[in-house]
């Protein structure tokens, strides 16, 4: 009897299966600090207890992308091991914000198939929830994933996509409880322009690169017990590279974002993203953003701004996402669409 | 007067010497996070503290590992600064699991000493304990070194070769207090196999594969304050390669064998080890395991597993150990006989 | 409107300004064990908490050096992102020792200003101080920058250049709260060497090298959120080197002056510095020690030892710091001096 994980391929999925991710995880001040060293992370709420606390927390949470990468690193060996690609995500609403001393598991139901018309693969769409020790869901997306076959003889199962909101309107976005921004230090926070400095269609050039390097994506990818092998085994790919995680670009770019957007203090929703073109150690990592919508919120003093994140390489110019023939440019890493809380 | 640490030579030792090794440590949740940043550690009790909880622990421990690395470091200045070579470990018993908060500190006796007939060194042989900061003994290990001589002239000691078990006796083992795995949950472990689905015999192919970084071994060996020169200065050896510390790969395989052996929990008994080559930063590094014994234990669900652990290098084939002429394959790495607690 | 932080020009500070830096910090047990992992410190206060009780601290503190390099990046943004050159530090006194669950911030005095002859560039003068979350300073220090002018017809400012101490005397140092060397274990600390073992004159050769990479220096810079893009973008200097942020090679030196002065425990004031020359990753970096001057203080079982800590590459020798010419020898990396706390 064969004891390892094969993963599982797109015959093995079926609308309505529900997956209990394995491996709980516990966070503590070293998960924060190994944040810290990874990304260039200055958001002052992730960064001081006394900033969150003067926000109406009861300390400072572990960066939202903390959560993302643990609720999603679990969902891995079920999901996407044998992914040729992780095609997108939707719907993604932060719920709670996590502390030092919460444990993280991660559940998945199969919301969607299509098999491919190769017969080779096909995409398996999830809705991925992350609770924590008191059962409480504290992220919530959907993603979908284009998974190979293993049996190319298994029947195709019956289409089903699901319907999924292009973009979470502001009413859908959670706040977290007891969030004030009326007292809001902008000196400490390190920039002075809140909700009402920013226009809708307005371009932010983050300006700062990061030089990417091996030890350090793969560090972040374990720490997120992510086992997908191509982040990690140089023999995997033909051209002996490893491809690295997304989500390492994704927080690689939120951090950068920073210079410009320091009071984008809390994500809560996430519309969309696509993992425009792979990543690898070499490459200078910069990011611009683009205010798509802004709205008020219930909780005092603040506001929720949509914001398009754009990860680049070399070459990139701020503002440019496709080519004439509608495909992301070359030189585009990521194009991620999500809201956050400033000051107003 | 010189004042810093030459290292002892092999005449510096004599049988019933004790040292008291410097720089006791404290751990924190930062070292856990550390060493799930470096390696893909998933076993869940050293994950998080609900999984430890509902075993009957108070809170998820540092993973054995940690606290094997952190004993061991501490002995390197007194133990093996001039050492040649490690040459074995035996009779490993770890003894209490320590948590975030314990203060560790080691202490070691020579119970064993053999001049080689060159001349020029000689084997030691030390009993080492880790202790907590109650004094209570958190490991104890026999290892033994070829240790240069540094003045040829002085006499060869008496050959003392301390009597060792080859392998520990299921009776030998400690199981922590209160560990319980009646109740285990297979599905938060990551994989359903338990005690009885394992033969005697049976090899496991881990599959996976992790590159490995100058950077990471670098870090993994300092957070363990080993400070063997070998490990970091790229000027030490004549070929300009830095030395990968034996426990890195140790801690790299036991983490890739969680791909199959997801239910061994905890390591409670090193029987031996062997650090069959040399591992050098660009290697890939895969695991397999073979099934040496299995044993009932007190402890109300828990069964014990005896394991061959073998880190490879390419070109290394699963179950080959040895060439005819009985020596370790050029791309073994490790060969480390340990016995881990399981599910029944 | 620019949201992007430019940095401040030559021409945008004047004396009497006070510039309060944003981004507090909760540091952990997390950073400490980044701390370990990326230099091989080893100091017996900083590693266990049962020592620093038995020496009459609550608990052990965080590396004096962290809270130098918390401190000292949060200024980066506001003092030097547009500094040519680092150009010394002076008065820096360590007030209050900083513990796990504090939240540092930093704020600074413009004490100085003197415009350069070329018209295109000036020396800026700080007085630094970071605080913890009550308010109380924990460091105090002052450091000069060379800052280029963006405008260059502003008007030159009036020079004013302030009076600094070469040297603190012993008078000045603070000595922690409660600090009692009396029942000192020399053992665990890791060498006999005492107050009265150490003579002024006297050379101490580190022994040890640790081999530079890119992804320790950049993981250890932004553990300090230190934004300087030198640091990180492998495109920002035309050799496309990247520079080792100062603060790493003063860590890396100090982690490795343990070799010899185990029992320079506590950093309690910084009588000057100088980054001799840049540092780059794949050097080795050295260090040897001269004991300046001695003091005895009023603490129980406490001296004071100040120390000329140098950082070297390849070719330096022992106690050659500079040329003929009065210049640094190319081989030197850091001239550091500095007051340390050690037991009678």
């Amino acid at each position: 009897m064969a004891k390892t994980n094969p993963g599982r391929f797109f015959e093995d999925y079926a609308v309505g299966q529900v997956i209990d991710h394995a491996v709980p995880r516990t966070v503590s001040g070293g998960e924060r600090a190994m944040y810290h060293a990874l990304y260039p992370a200055r958001h002052a709420l992730y960064s001081s207890d006394e900033f969150a606390r003067a926000s109406g927390l009861p300390a400072s949470p572990v960066d939202d992308l903390i959560t993302f990468h643990t609720v999603f690193g679990k969902t891995v060996p079920d999901v996407s091991l044998n992914a040729v690609a992780n095609l997108g995500y939707a719907e993604g609403k932060f719920l709670k914000p996590v502390y030092p001393g919460d444990t993280l598991r991660s559940t998945s139901e199969v919301i969607g198939l299509k098999q491919n018309s190769n017969g080779k693969s096909g995409v398996v769409y999830v809705r991925t929830r992350g609770l924590n020790q008191r059962d409480e869901v504290v992220l919530d997306y959907v993603r979908w994933v284009m998974v190979r076959k293993n049996n190319l003889d298994a029947p195709a199962p019956e289409t089903v996509i699901p319907e999924l909101s292009k973009v979470l309107s502001v009413d859908d976005l959670v706040i977290p409880e007891g969030l004030d921004f009326t007292n809001y230090d902008f000196t400490l926070a390190g920039e002075p322009h809140r909700f009402g400095d920013y226009e809708v269609g307005e371009l932010i050039d983050h300006v700062d690169g990061v030089t990417i390097e091996e030890a350090e994506h793969m560090m972040a990818t374990r720490l997120w017990q992510n086992t997908a092998k191509v982040h990690f085994d140089a023999t995997f790919r033909p051209d002996g590279q490893r491809l690295i995680y997304g989500g390492h670009v994704i927080s690689m770019a939120r951090a950068l974002s920073f210079n410009g957007l320091a009071n984008a203090q809390m994500i809560v929703g996430l519309n969309g993203g696509a993992h425009a073109n792979p990543c690898f150690s070499g490459l200078t990592v910069r990011a611009w953003s683009e205010v798509l919508d802004k709205a008020e919120t219930s909780a005092p003093g603040v506001g929720a701004v949509r914001l398009r994140l754009v990860a680049t390489k070399h070459g990139a110019e701020v503002g440019q996402l496709k080519g004439e023939d509608g495909k992301y440019l070359p030189e585009v890493l990521l194009d991620l669409d999500y809201w956050a809380l400033m000051p107003m």
